[in-house]
């Protein structure tokens, strides 16, 4: 099996003002992302608004991915739905269109425990062996934290091939990778991370999958690149910058959530011209008006070069779709 | 449109153990509620296995519970999904077959708020606005619970038709009862609970959605009518053989959640002859061996004749599926 | 030891607008719900503002209640901490006073589990074993729910004599009921909720310690009554007239948590002549303005007769303090 | 007002095997963390098990502490409580005994919101102004979390000198570090990890307080002094060990929270001669046992001399105290 490491972005889908896919904007981010230089790319992940996504659009949204791509990077695939069954329709529709490694969270909604998370894992790995199965720890979406013993077993029976985290957790990220260490690295561990990425890396993390690079890729592409030199005064340069960059997430009000994150991340884009609009997924949405000004200063204080006005950006969305 | 009330049982939905749809066992099962007198059956409800189906399965589910209540009382459908589109594309199959009502969730996995639950309910009726939605408030599955004011402002605009309360929060339920009332009763208002229903009765509640109806459904039935006449000394006797019977999901070792809860529905009816297996869906196991031996002791204990042994139930499902 | 049932209020603490104890608005709530024939009072629990209190403050209360109550009726008194050792010197200080029973919920701040939670028990009743040990379950403030089984075993060897159930969670609490009536009855079990009392009697509580009595004593004295004899109608009547004045806590704007609701009892003590002010303990504001004119508002639809109007109750307490 | 920086370790209080306070091996740690060159130490706080104490045994460790420290480095005290008043007295306290800065948590147990905190902080400041405050930001143990604006906001004010981040929230704190640099640094801010530390100081935290330094201060003081001089190699070099040392927390079996993280410490500490036991405060039990031979056994692992066996640690201490 191939190993993977580096930048490994997840995908932001622009939408269209009528919440279609559009494919324009998304072959534009995704050539930006690889031109900048990352390692791959992680389609339908949270910030890809996969559980917002029927399955025909999440079908349509791989399709153009893997068109986009050409080949360029591999692509992971996130494979997110409640319990198994469903799981493994996603896991099987991503092989059939290409998917280099799939991504699939803890079981969600019902109550269970670890016995029933194990057992996912495991089903999930029979159904498409072919593939790399990355577990993707993320408890503020699935309300369970997948414990570190139960991540490093299933990584040294060959069930998982690495996990992505996005716990928040970082201390328990800390002992993961030391324990993965000592275990002679069977998993490949990606921290999910934005503005703490310069201490996963210091960690020994072996890459990142910052939402943020959808806006600004070549900081994280430095940021890596110093990491694996050992120029730890350049990580934390880059890191620095970024962080500075991520306060667009927090300057908005009376938004919160995927539509106050992946919606400032939209905004910026369209702002910078690489998305039409930033149009969001029902019942989400999107940014208007006064937001859009707050997270247009931000990109004017770091630097970045708008493309278009707060006002145009506002204008190019639709509000009640 | 139809007003509802009295008990509707959430219809737990029997495999072979092979995992597929077992319709014999589905038809006995949903034939002896009806006989015994429920207003209604709900379907895709979470002890329904909603989440653990794919949407092809979803169907098959409301297909055959169609064909097995003929007509015979209304049916309730869940459209049990993580986000506003894909509750749509369920909601559509719903009415396409049939339903009488819809019950939707809040929102989940991705984080929102307040504004995103009500788009969410207003688009799905928006979307379906010919039949009566059913806002479900189960926060330990989706980790919000729907407030008070915005179920009853819902319910004043005609999107909301009513709400199936398991939120095991029984003060809100009785302040929403309350408060429902003076407004003029526009919310049919149904408690999801199996050992409190006297209460909620007590409290001026419409109905109930009982899982353990599946069992016994003959006794939800009598304490729905006497709660109807005011015999609150039957409501309170019924109860107590009730809340005893419900034992079956506190008796098991070693399994939680799920597993644990409509496991014990699952094996309660393959014990009492009315399900072929105690079959669940991956990545839950089926109750096996001194779990099935005490769910029959409960049984026994509370006069319930067994068609078949723990070792029969055990011996009949299988394992690894 | 003796045996306790029936209506036990937790007695709010009434304070001068400096933040005193006001002994004298502290005799005339305690006469008023003797009078009204509670069976016993309970203080320095939760409503009691017992974690805002001092040492000092706390055998203050003790004192003064003690001098009220002047034996007739037992006092249950808290021994609310942190962990074992200072609930340990609460409860003597309790005994020496003549305290009838205590009152102590699990271990918080520290984080622990069940073993310690159960020594933590153990502890205090091997440190003063004449008194009754009442555990009280209020994981919204403690953050964990204490096992039934835990409960019940502690019963049956003498450790704990009964438990007053804050948990909001009326299907456990059910639960309880059961197996205690099963094992013998070796918990005395009370409901810590005010407007699902009701079905608790239903369910087999031995009574109730609802903190609304400290504004209407005589009707959950009623209530208690009727449900002794049987009489479901008058339970039920009783009930639904108190949750109608429950809304004093629902009507505030602004306020959450312990000020919204002991602010609201101490607003309507203040309203009805009661209390002299609704002052409240640092760092919580009393209510003021129109959330007093709120409640004053609600105590005239139920027909209460106020002795004050809602500019006065706000004239009289100190914002600041 | 001072200001302060570098490693702060909080202090862990060694206890005889009867409970009481060990002086002689606080004299032993304590001289041991300033002879390794600690810029500060933090007694009373979570892992000084201040809420396990009476106020009694408070103030016994303020003035154990104090005669100890004798002047060498300043002394945080930590003024952990239930609610403002009762903060206050120990604040005062502190005062008198010669702390150089207090220590106080957001309210607890009661529920309250977000003005209840400022109104906490505010208070106990104008009690005590001489004495800078620190917010302890610990949400695992107080259930709240710390609104960056607020603390910020409070440190523009002069209420608060800093913030000591327990949180556990990397994300948030790489927030708070760069609002406060961009403010013109009006807090102090100390992360409390042992393992994340280095990330922290890449972000630019003024300081740490690791409980591990109590068992190995001497890699703690140089990875702040390289963090100064800009050594991310050393840095990484020290975490690193420290990191594989910090496994004493999760080697042992049937214990959590406080008795698996301050157990172990207290463990460490006496397997090194430090300590005379790793007696615990009650209700939590010292570690015994198969537990203690595997904490000694990261101790060996990582090269630190062992003064005593596992078997002599178990026999010093008392199971039942």
């Amino acid at each position: 099996m191939t190993t993977f490491q580096g930048v490994i972005p997840p995908v932001v889908t622009p939408l269209t003002a009528e919440g279609e896919l559009d494919k324009a904007s998304y072959q534009r981010s995704i050539d930006r992302m690889i031109d900048a230089g990352v390692d791959g790319l992680f389609i339908l992940g949270s910030s890809s608004e996969v559980v917002f996504s029927t399955d025909t659009r999440r079908k349509e949204i791989v399709e153009a991915a893997m068109q986009a791509v050409a080949g360029r990077v591999p692509v992971f695939v996130g494979c997110i739905d409640t319990e198994t069954n469903r799981v493994i329709e996603h896991a099987k529709v991503a092989q059939e269109l290409g998917a280099a490694a799939l991504v699939a969270t803890a079981p969600f909604y019902a109550l269970g425990g670890v016995a029933e998370i194990e057992r996912h894992f495991r089903l999930i790995h029979e159904a498409v062996p072919q593939l790399p199965l990355f577990a993707y720890d993320i408890p503020v979406c699935v309300h369970v934290k997948l414990p570190n013993d139960l991540l490093l077993r299933l990584g040294q029976e060959g069930v998982l091939a690495g996990v992505k985290d996005s716990s928040n957790d970082d201390v328990s990220f800390r002992f993961l990778i030391d324990a993965n260490n000592k275990a002679g690295h069977p998993l490949t561990l990606l921290t999910g991370q934005e503005v703490v990425v310069d201490g996963a890396y210091m960690a020994g993390a072996d890459g990142s999958v910052p939402g943020l690079a959808n806006v600004e890729p070549t900081g994280y592409v430095r940021m890596w690149k110093a990491a694996q030199a050992g120029d730890w005064a350049t990580v934390k340069a880059e890191q620095d910058t970024l962080a500075d960059l991520m306060r667009i997430v927090l300057v908005t009000r009376g938004v919160q959530g995927f539509g106050a994150g992946v919606g400032a991340f939209k905004t910026a884009l369209a702002l910078l011209g690489v998305f039409d609009t930033n149009q969001m997924p029902n019942p989400v949405r999107p940014l208007q008006g006064e937001n859009v000004e707050a997270i247009a200063e931000v990109l004017r204080e770091v630097g970045l070069p708008l493309a278009r006005s707060a006002e145009e950006v506002s204008a190019a969305t639709n509000w009640e779709k």
